[in-house]
């Protein structure tokens, strides 16, 4: 079932006092930059470090308490490991996470701080859908999927949500792959224009939407966004996206370091490639942005010192 | 005048609209490492990078029309003076900033990127008092002293008022050197004890406190903190602090870099050596705090890339 801004509502009632809300973030620098009125929604400082926790939390509480109690599964590049791990000590009930062996160090090391059991397996090779749902049948634990699931669309919209309460943007620069976040913002904010951003030459959405079918990328693309490369989007966030979707663009590594930068330099945030996404769009400038209020869903700061030293030098 | 809450509750009509509300923000890892309930005050995502902007823009602001039109001068070792040209360059009037040669590059050009004038002094060999007192006197422009005026710690405070607002905390930290900011969170929040934290060596306020008058550091000491290596304290914030500092504590520059790292690890925050001094003073734990409230000024969050890549990797 294609989720609605009502399941948005309701994830926001049950996920508040676990999820943090975060701030949305004003700098001269970014308004001058940019001509427009820009509002950083700074989900790198939400718990677990990305808004990933809104809709694994989400999708968590809202299972039975038996169903829960039998622990929960989840196939994820990271920071979804991180959120889901991050709930399930939370409400107290174990974890598996299947992760990509080429996943960031940092992502791998606080999903198991989390307590949570780590399997990886090879990105280009393998399929973590298919381990992923071995896994669940085996151990009985519920499956908790990174963005095709109605309740973690639902989550991941509360942040949208928060956007409302403060402002009306115009628009919105989100980061997607799955398309989650994208898609659960549209449903939270139905009068902006949604971009979804997405790194360049792994640019399915926009050839889904220019398609009106769902694309998939070539496998062993590579991007300095580890956190946007999957496949193909999900059903659930298409059915959203192709009639919310303003446009997707894409960025290039070089963009996204640049942004890295000036979000250190200016914003003194922290953000990951993949987090740092939307905003590189926004300062690249092929969307016209000039006059209107801007939502930048600044998506995650889970990142290695080496990446962002890189990003700081470039 | 020694200002009282009363000044900081007037300070924060003031600068409304103009300095920005600065987030509380929670970490699990913070808390686990302490054993505290942790909030961390972000005043570097403040306008400028750094809570100064509270002060300059009360000064400013309180100045009489004829007064302001004249332009304000200031010296600093940096935050200050980006606080004062931004807000300077808000309210449309000129502004004359002394600054030390060997300021971070990133505060000198900042400084100049606002349009104001700088104007470099050797730190060792060249008092900034008399510079600035000079000029202020030639070109007949308000010097904005960085914390000696009571409007100045009256803004300040407003950092405290916004902590008083969705807290009560037993305990607080907080970066001090001239002792503008410490003195006004302490006018703020009343019923909190206060922990006035400097670099390793340069402990005046320690020293101030112990003999009950105000002590000099020698001239030439180095520490990473750049924002906190005043001569000696200011009278008026001595005068609030002598009564109202729990107890001053010192930070080494390497204890300085772990928070840095940790801030950037775990709270996704760029916070400069200074503003970091506060956190790595909580996270020694030369002072126990485990089952409080504490809340910890992160007070500014300008820094060059390569010192803060270098406090990542060590």
């Amino acid at each position: 079932m294609v989720p609605t801004l009502e399941d948005v509502r309701k994830a926001a009632e049950r996920i508040e006092g676990i999820v943090y809300r975060t701030p949305l973030i004003r700098n001269d620098a970014l308004d001058a930059a940019t001509g427009a009125r820009v509002l950083v929604k700074a989900e790198n400082l939400q718990r677990g470090g990305a808004f990933k926790m809104r809709g694994a939390t989400n999708a968590i509480a809202a299972l039975t308490p038996e169903v829960r109690a039998r622990g929960v599964i989840a196939f994820s590049s990271g920071n979804h490991a991180i959120a889901v791990s991050t709930a399930a000590r939370i409400f107290g009930i174990s974890a598996t996470i299947v992760m990509p062996s080429d996943a960031p160090r940092i992502k791998l090391e606080t999903t198991r701080a989390n307590g949570a059991e780590v399997i990886t397996y090879d990105r280009i090779h393998e399929s973590r859908e298919e381990i992923g749902a071995r896994l669940s049948a085996e151990r009985g634990a519920h499956l908790i999927k990174p963005f095709d699931d109605p309740l973690v669309i639902g989550g991941q919209g509360t942040a949208g949500l928060e956007i409302a309460d403060e402002i009306a943007p115009d628009a919105v620069f989100v980061p997607a792959s799955g398309g989650g976040l994208a898609a659960g913002v549209a449903l939270a904010l139905p009068d902006a224009r949604i971009f979804a951003v997405e790194p360049e030459g792994h640019d399915d959405i926009a050839q889904s939407l220019a398609t009106g079918a769902i694309q998939r990328n070539p496998p062993g693309i590579r991007s300095i966004c580890d956190g946007l490369l999957t496949e193909k989007m999900g059903e659930l966030p298409f059915a959203i996206g192709r009639r919310r979707f303003e446009r997707a663009l894409s960025v290039s590594d070089r963009a996204v370091r640049r942004a890295m930068a000036f979000a250190f330099k200016h914003l003194k945030l922290v953000l990951e490639p993949s987090g740092a996404a939307s905003l590189a769009a926004l300062m690249e400038g092929d969307q016209d942005v000039r006059g209107m209020t801007v939502a930048v869903i600044a998506s995650g700061g889970n990142v290695d010192a080496a990446t962002f030293a890189d990003a700081l030098s470039a």
